[in-house]
């Protein structure tokens, strides 16, 4: 089902948002999923990524902006800071990731928004550490 | 609070957001959060709307797509249907919609997107019934 | 296991909570469980109404305010309303009852808060009617 | 990636498990999801039903069984009489089902699996109405 | 909207829930948010503490009570040992506080209040370390 | 209630379930509840285990298979490795057991079964560890 859609524009190769979201991480992420169940990665691989996200009107930013709000309301689990990431991977601004966090306080309530909050900083201060 | 904010930009008056989302249906919610809590109606006016939603570098449209996936996520209530007609008042596209909608998959499963687009679905539906 | 705690003290009989919750209403629920399952309708007389409720250091009134939270987190399942009016039967005011709605507010969102505010008008206004 | 996988073994073809589940519902509910979002209801067909439920080492009873558990973890959406209905399609005994909704009692607490024996109810009625 | 409440009164100034609840870790807590986003500081301190809980037909202990309910009700996040310590500073004694939580047996499972209880304990433990 | 149950069959003890999905942690997990809580043991202990579970048209390896699939439900919490380690202790084979927390991925979308599968990666490493 997936190639026909995808390779309909040889433009757009049907891994882009997967390449874009994990970026540098791309092959470590794709090793550990492997690593839980081999199904469950090409799951994740052939249907999340090389599927849904291709197939949308959405462009890449604005589905990682949802995906980050999605997974605050999850709890946010580990997912999130990869989906920080590919946020600002695929060109939105702290400043714009910080909107879509603070987006989940009156839908989901501080508790939730705050541990999003946390991953974030946990991701930042990471990246400056790296820098610095 | 808001107030210092949202006077900043005096041609972005404070409850632009509201405005935009409730659309025709603004006093109508307004008086239907009356009747049920007037600190409720009060909080979801004062500090839901024109404190969240204004202080945001996230435009109205992202927001919108932002809040159908959240309450996606809560099992879709009634706001739900607001805040898609929201989306599509601040200039989402039908498609793009159904994208938000879709992202709510891979991060949530299928009973709570099936819920979604039968939310959209029913308001379509109306859309059409309205026209004809 | 509920038996020895219940008889030390004879004069709060074991079915107490169960009798103040349900109030005019106590057959009506217990059958209308007995007719979903005969273990489950056991369980939730014997293990949740004659045992968890009955060995509180809490008052009872206390434990359905917070008994009316938790229902609304789960999204204001029909239950709410039996509890609603528990914590009325208990000695809570409508001012206290929508105390208790509002810290659903911070903690969990305006939708699961504003579905826990629509049972109580529901139920405020159903009374309006018997009386009127 | 289905393909490959369901075709290995001729004698059980790749959408067993949903002919099964929907039995004489089939129809109806792809037109309805149909109905919903044409990709949506490729999604639940081709990845749900003919990758995730084929590709397993549990027989059909036992993932309905589960499925059940879930969709009451969910707060029973209407796919729960879907799959209530499923889980008796693919061989469970009426005890069994409400031996998988009783489970969501220590797990899930009294309300969720209050709704998942409200299903149960509301399906076996109107079986009984039909053969009456 | 919370200036004209809070000044009404000048015995009950306006932030004394969260100089109850947070104690001796108000600062530190305070610091610790605005670490995390200069606007979701304010809006905790302005709106939730010294609006919604400010203007409450509720005592402030009942409303740690609920507030500890609804933190296990979101699976125990960190917030938890903030409102665990908050309902004991507002004066509910330590078995008052196990009433909370125990309500969260037959509201939302097993699983929810041993977290919660797994929390209490991690706060009385590090309390007796401190004191011996 | 429990008692006059659970004694009918004197070949069947009351605490079989118990003792074979805890296994040679029996001991130490009673241990820490007790710890926990004295009344919320009983509970676990009396309710869940010897009512709920004994009184049960399942089959113990069924049961554990979906109380690991409501326990992803719920993010994964601790008990989770308890009941993966109680379905291979109730006869479940390992692909089984990942039969069951792959129901999680349509149903409740692919966070909260990768946590599942983290934890079932953690338990068979362990057992690898000691075994090694």
């Amino acid at each position: 089902m997936t190639d026909t859609e995808g390779h309909m524009d040889p433009s757009r190769p049907q891994d882009r948002a997967r390449r874009v979201i994990f970026g540098s991480q791309h092959d470590r992420i794709l090793e550990r999923l492997q690593g839980l169940d081999p199904a469950l990665a090409a799951h994740i691989q052939d249907f999340a990524y090389d599927t849904v996200y291709e197939q949308s009107a959405l462009d890449l930013k604005t589905q990682e902006l949802i995906a980050c709000a999605l997974l605050v309301s999850l709890g946010s689990p580990p997912e999130l800071r990869t989906h920080l990431r590919g946020a600002l991977n695929a060109g939105a601004t702290e400043q714009e990731v910080r909107g879509a966090l603070m987006m989940c306080v009156p839908y989901l309530g501080f508790p939730r928004a705050v541990a999003g909050f946390e991953a974030l900083k946990s991701h930042l201060d990471a990246q400056e550490t790296k820098k610095g």
